[in-house]
């Protein structure tokens, strides 16, 4: 029997009006400067890891089929000048390349704005899903860009957990095992924290073992349960992201509803979801000093009234 | 008389085969660990800055003039499911809002890859500048980007130094004149640390004062000297920043060629540069605090053979 | 005194349901196999004009300012096989050339679709506005490109009967002088004929003359009177062209509104516009054969939803 | 045992210089007024089919594989006015609406133009490869869009003669089919006709049988003899086109090329391909009126250095 979403998410907790009826940002509000300095005394040894997946290979890159890829096209290279196509570099300038890139804001790694997604007709914060037309007119992630995504960091790497290379297709991550690999990992996730959790489905992706054609974008992960969204409640997660292409199991076994903790966890709680990580480096860096927490920086274009931005977040440890 | 491009640089330090013939990276390789921590240790308050500039104002965003504007456009939204044009939204579904950007990569705040610019038919660390056709396949700033800039940015606030809102159009920057300002925020620029020039331009440029047609694009800034690219060169500059477009004065007083720092920097010793900043924000809390120094954080997309890509640097003092 | 729409053209003639209630075509419905026919026989000599503006000059289209340029990149050229940036060709097989055009539907010469205007909350035939969110499900370019727009066209050259090279800034167009210019020419315009007015507007762009800034833009016309709506409806006009941007006196000297002739001839009778046309060789070559009809033949792409489309039409003489 | 495509082409006729050497134009040339004239004259009902395909359909459109599809965004519509995304509509003005496509210029149907592909390092004509870096400075699609494709078209429907719906995959047409295709359906090609062969192949791609994978593409056509070369060149045709992707059989069964028809045609001869056509309601008119000539209007954009154009071609019988 299918449920009404609002059925679904009728116990599901809200941060709507915690940082006041105008409030855009959503749960990065929880990412104040102590949360920051949490997150900058993480970092011990200077190592950087770069999470962004790399955009406009020929092969395609991970992202959900019901978006086009991105094209990347030079307006002027060597090839440009060499045929004449651009003014002559005199011999006294220099001459230069120019490219422009046009891509779905969730077609590679990025962060979703809490605008992205909403139900019953409205968005984080009670907003109107009609402010929606044309660009977000409230929640846009312009608003996420100017605070800036800085926090302290743990990688939950469940993969390396369960001893796999990388989760099955559509198999569920429980709310319980996150708490056995930190655990495992000797690491504590404190409130504000941001969870990283690693699948090695991304890897798996450029390893050719996982399709995208939409009808099979079947992803491993976490789902909607009523604990699951008490517990991002209470740890007042500002963040969280994962190396899969939706950051949720796609098709829910707990709920008759595809995709249920994007409603939940976005547009309920207002909590960014940071998707399509690359996490390999990272994963082995930890493993092999140790310790799972960091400093992480992501950081959103600035673009007005965008659901989301492309992002290629920063952990320092 | 006009001076050829090798002339004029003939004197002009180098950073070629330091990290080896095979370095796409240049000098963002001085970002060490070590940096990486000096930064680090200069977070105190955990107040975080975004320096991007904000992408698709109707008004027109800042960019040189020989590039188009960005166009955002909306693939979904409220509308389309009121007008039926997407899948109708179940009831245990929620809907959400997507949309696509197409972009010139230096059409706002952006990081210049190393190999953007060239002379002689060489790129930096020699790459033959015919490797630009296409797409960069040498010093692309998908190397910059899984690297990370990451390190310890030291604000040089010139505008409030020198008392004015903003320099006026083509004023010179003279070497001398960073030490003093230096000096007088009381702060030390320390090798391999990341200056960041303010001029009050790109503040200038949102109040209206500064046109942006190409023919008038006159900004003030530093100039090519053997002096001043010997200082880039000691100092061991990874990057370095300012609110212009193009991060020195547009008309050389020195040389006959315009832009000569590109070249001389870029070209010659892989410095990255990081243009039309937003610094407002970052030098009021500089002035308030008395602290000029902060973790710099910028992070390109992997856009494979990019040029540069846009970029939000995130400032943490 | 400032009146509204609805009151301006309260006198306007309709053509709503004319063709039925469910009709999306709009006064091409006048182009019968009758009124195809009739343009067939205007041909004569076998001269062909192609009647469309360049698309792609650096110095820039003739085209509203309220849109971005067109943009024309290169996926693939002889420099990306130089470069090995696309597969070897081998030695059996060829090279090729591909490329991406991104542009305004109306950033060129185009045919507006009968859907691209309204008012009072309709469009042509009655249809809901609401209907073009998200692309137009009614009324959009896919149907006329489908029926095909084929008739005798009429050359009405009003700069050459005025002895001018072209018409002033907002000078207006009387109906009178339409017709005195085809007795002049010694042409006879037939009902269902398709009217092509010349201001040599568009010549007087490419030669420097005539800006294009939005707040400048103040081309030459006619304008909406009673009178001129009645003619186009009397004449059962299936679409006229011109060699200007929007195809009437820009800043109406007959009414408060601007472009009153859109809403009057697209949204309440379903005419055409086809805009920015270059007509100066077909001008000449008719001023030299003495005969000002042709077989029109526009043909917009099938674009679903598209509001216009590029086209670059035919007149066989 | 592989064959050089000089080798392959060796006795392939060729039209450079026929026209001179500067000519950009190819074969169009053929389309003399004598040639438009007697297209005019093949009209006799007034039908008018548009071959175009729909572009922008959400389950995609029929293209070659290595080109993205199309992109159609709104700018502005219904609800960006409802929204307060665009300035709100005062009651004496109309509202609008506006869109931008992003196309591949050979991603619907469309017209190559003569410079499209090449070998041994020349283009048609004998113009250096290298022209065509950053756009082609020879042989574009503006020339070809500047002259019209105006002529006689004459349908060959191998489907119908066959009996079936669609040529099945990878299957040939021998030159001698023409004829006795022709015959039966009681036409004469003259020369400097316009052959328009359908085998039933968009059709069939509309009806889900054909899939656009690239590995998979292995579309039914003639393909490269040197009779057939000769029967092109003997009967000077200035373009011909079909209702494939390629014009041509996708893997020779005569030569080790893959489409060599492109090189022999286009590259030696400068004849027009055009490709992607909807044929079938042409084809359905023929075989009811028993006439299968018609004039045949083409009119590419002047896209200022395209490699081709996407046209909407205009059959009027």
């Amino acid at each position: 029997m299918t449920e009404k979403l609002v059925d679904i998410l009728q116990n599901a907790p809200s941060n709507w009006g915690k940082w006041g009826d105008a409030d855009e940002l959503g749960a990065v509000n929880y990412l104040t400067n102590e949360a920051v300095l949490r997150g900058a005394q993480a970092v011990e040894t200077g190592d950087v890891y770069a999470l962004g997946t790399p955009i406009g290979r020929k092969a395609g890159d991970p992202k959900s089929p019901s978006r086009q890829g991105a094209q990347h096209f030079m307006a002027r290279d060597e090839g440009h000048y060499e045929a004449g196509k651009v003014e002559s570099a005199s011999d006294d300038y220099m001459n230069w390349a120019d490219d422009v890139l046009n891509t779905y804001l969730h077609g590679t790694t990025h962060i979703d704005a809490p605008g992205h997604v909403w139900y019953d007709g409205q968005l984080y914060n009670g907003f109107d899903a009609t402010t929606t037309k044309g660009g977000l007119d409230r929640c846009g992630i312009e608003h996420v860009a100017d605070h800036g995504v800085v926090g302290r960091g743990v990688l939950i790497d469940i993969a390396r957990h369960r001893g796999v290379d990388h989760l099955g297709r559509g198999e569920r991550i429980e709310l319980s095992e996150l708490q056995e690999c930190l655990d495992a990992e000797g690491v504590e996730l404190q409130k504000r924290d941001i969870p990283i959790i690693r699948t090695g489905w991304i890897e798996a992706f450029y390893d050719g073992g996982v399709p995208t054609e939409l009808e099979k974008l079947d992803e491993p992960g976490l789902t909607y349960t009523d604990a699951v969204a008490e517990w991002f409640h209470e740890m007042e997660i500002p963040a969280f992201g994962t190396d899969t292409i939706a950051n949720e199991q796609t098709n829910s076994e707990e709920t008759s509803s595809r995709l249920p903790l994007h409603p939940a966890l976005i547009r309920d709680q207002g909590i960014l979801f940071n998707e399509i990580l690359k996490l390999d480096e990272l994963a082995n860096g930890c493993a092999e000093n140790g310790t799972y927490s960091f400093l992480f920086v992501a950081s959103p274009l600035k673009i007005l009234g965008g659901t989301g931005s492309p992002v290629n977040p920063t952990a320092i440890t």
